[in-house]
């Protein structure tokens, strides 16, 4: 079966373009630009590269930036000050402190000091329970992002069977949420899997929407696959290959070469759902900005 | 097959009378006891009767209790007033605002106004984020009455599939994340079903442990359902009825006769979801006035 790719790198740049756009309506009508502020802790080495990614985001469109690198040994106390701070600036629309957090902060803590409608990354708890109660929030990037490419490349969720493997705070619960919700996209019978499904490749062969977010490399092969199921791979794993380089290559959950061929959609592993994660941040950022939340 | 009745009234009683125990130690050690206020705008038959019910049942455990009960013409900043009122008022450690509330109230403006710890109904945004994210909370008072209904009873859930018919705000989207969360109860493999969802009836054989709360009378037929299933009805329907001396008998969305055989345990209604709502919101009335959240 000859499968389409969905192409997250591209959807990313259609929306990074309106968002541009935006922009210089914001400009001619004398508004404030949307400002968007990202909070590193320390130097591991994949959230500097996603922070990175996000200020340039913002360059490109047009938004202001703001990085603000404190080192590792930072205490919970400075780091609430800092929220704090960008809570009170004006300038700032909205901000996201960088996970994972060194050990000896509380991430919680920290997220829920975040004013509510300044936080882009959509993971305060306000928000999260409004997005339960179908009340217009700040939506957490990654499930929006997902969103935003079903909804961009026209696939029909109503009445499908969408069956997401993984039940993280941040991917796999609130997409389940969102899947199953009286909305476009939306309104699929949603099955949430996990570490302690039984026959889980009977669950997943009944997938209309698979989404997987288990963070195991390869972990879904042909065989769980439906014949024209659409496929989301949220993983990211970067595995050693003689093929590159550098010397590594980047992977996603799924066994791309084996199951892309059952697929009707299918996101690639890079170029799928990470660019969608810094489209929907940047969306946000708008939002706020417009006082759209 | 001989099934089990899964008793609301019996594991509702062993919980008050758990609460009755705790207020006489609390008593003895000169503490504050802990006082539910319930706020009940208009006359709506169902409302009065549930009211009546909670309040009755703080009464009957010693917690202390305050009814306010204001016309249906009262304004919503009236309203907005008395929730202000409750959320200051040291001696009120818990209260909820009795839906549904009149038309020209917005409900969730209401909700959003009460002190998210003071939220004993769970429906505050912010205690459903923190539900979501696995954050001791005050939990939506039906769910988590079917938890407690389940751990008290001592029916396994890990890894078993459970269906869940119907996505409300107060009790299907909720009970799903419950349900799948890594917890006991909880870790079940969760698919949630809704009205847009097709062929239901080949989903819900899938269940070990079916939980219906569509809102429909008799909606559960004995062939909807797998032997030797778990089946919780959170439906109540009052319909007429020439067996009953009022002329009506209460109903669930279960056809009970027909579904009951098929059960390991099964929910009666009356006396099975109801009491237990009304026993987790004096749980977490006890809760709030312990500090415990």
């Amino acid at each position: 079966m000859a499968y389409q790719l969905l192409d997250g790198k591209a959807t990313a740049q259609s929306i990074k373009d309106e968002l541009a756009q935006k922009v210089i309506e914001i400009k001619a009508k004398g508004g404030k630009v949307p400002h968007l502020a990202a909070v590193l802790v320390g130097e591991d080495g994949a959230s500097v590269t996603y922070v990175n990614a996000k200020v340039k985001a913002c360059e490109q469109i047009g938004f202001g930036s703001t990085l603000i690198h404190l080192s590792a040994d930072t205490s919970e106390e400075e780091v609430l000050a800092t929220v704090n701070k960008l809570n009170n600036d004006p300038e700032i629309d909205g901000f996201i402190v960088q996970v994972p957090l060194p050990k000896h902060i509380n991430e919680h803590k920290v997220v829920e000091a975040i004013l509510p409608h300044k936080d882009v990354d959509g993971f305060h708890p306000a928000n999260l329970g409004k997005m339960l109660l179908d009340l217009p929030t700040l939506l957490p990037a990654t499930p929006k992002g997902m969103m935003l490419l079903l909804e961009r490349n026209g696939i029909e969720t109503s009445g499908k069977h969408c069956v997401v493997i993984g039940r993280s705070h941040t991917v796999g619960t609130p997409i389940s949420v969102l899947m199953s919700r009286n909305s476009n996209p939306g309104n699929s019978t949603v099955t949430l899997c996990h570490s302690r499904t039984q026959n889980l490749a009977e669950i997943t062969r009944q997938a209309d929407i698979l989404i997987v977010a288990i963070g195991r490399e390869g972990f879904v092969s042909a065989e769980m696959v439906k014949e024209g199921a659409v496929v989301i791979d949220v993983g990211i794993h970067r595995v050693e290959s003689s093929e590159t380089k550098s010397g590594f290559k980047l992977k996603g959950d799924v066994l791309f070469d084996e199951v892309a061929p059952k697929c009707s959609f299918i996101t690639p592993v890079p170029g799928g759902v990470g660019p969608m994660t810094i489209a929907s941040l940047l969306w946000n950022t708008y939002l706020t900005n417009q006082k759209l939340v």
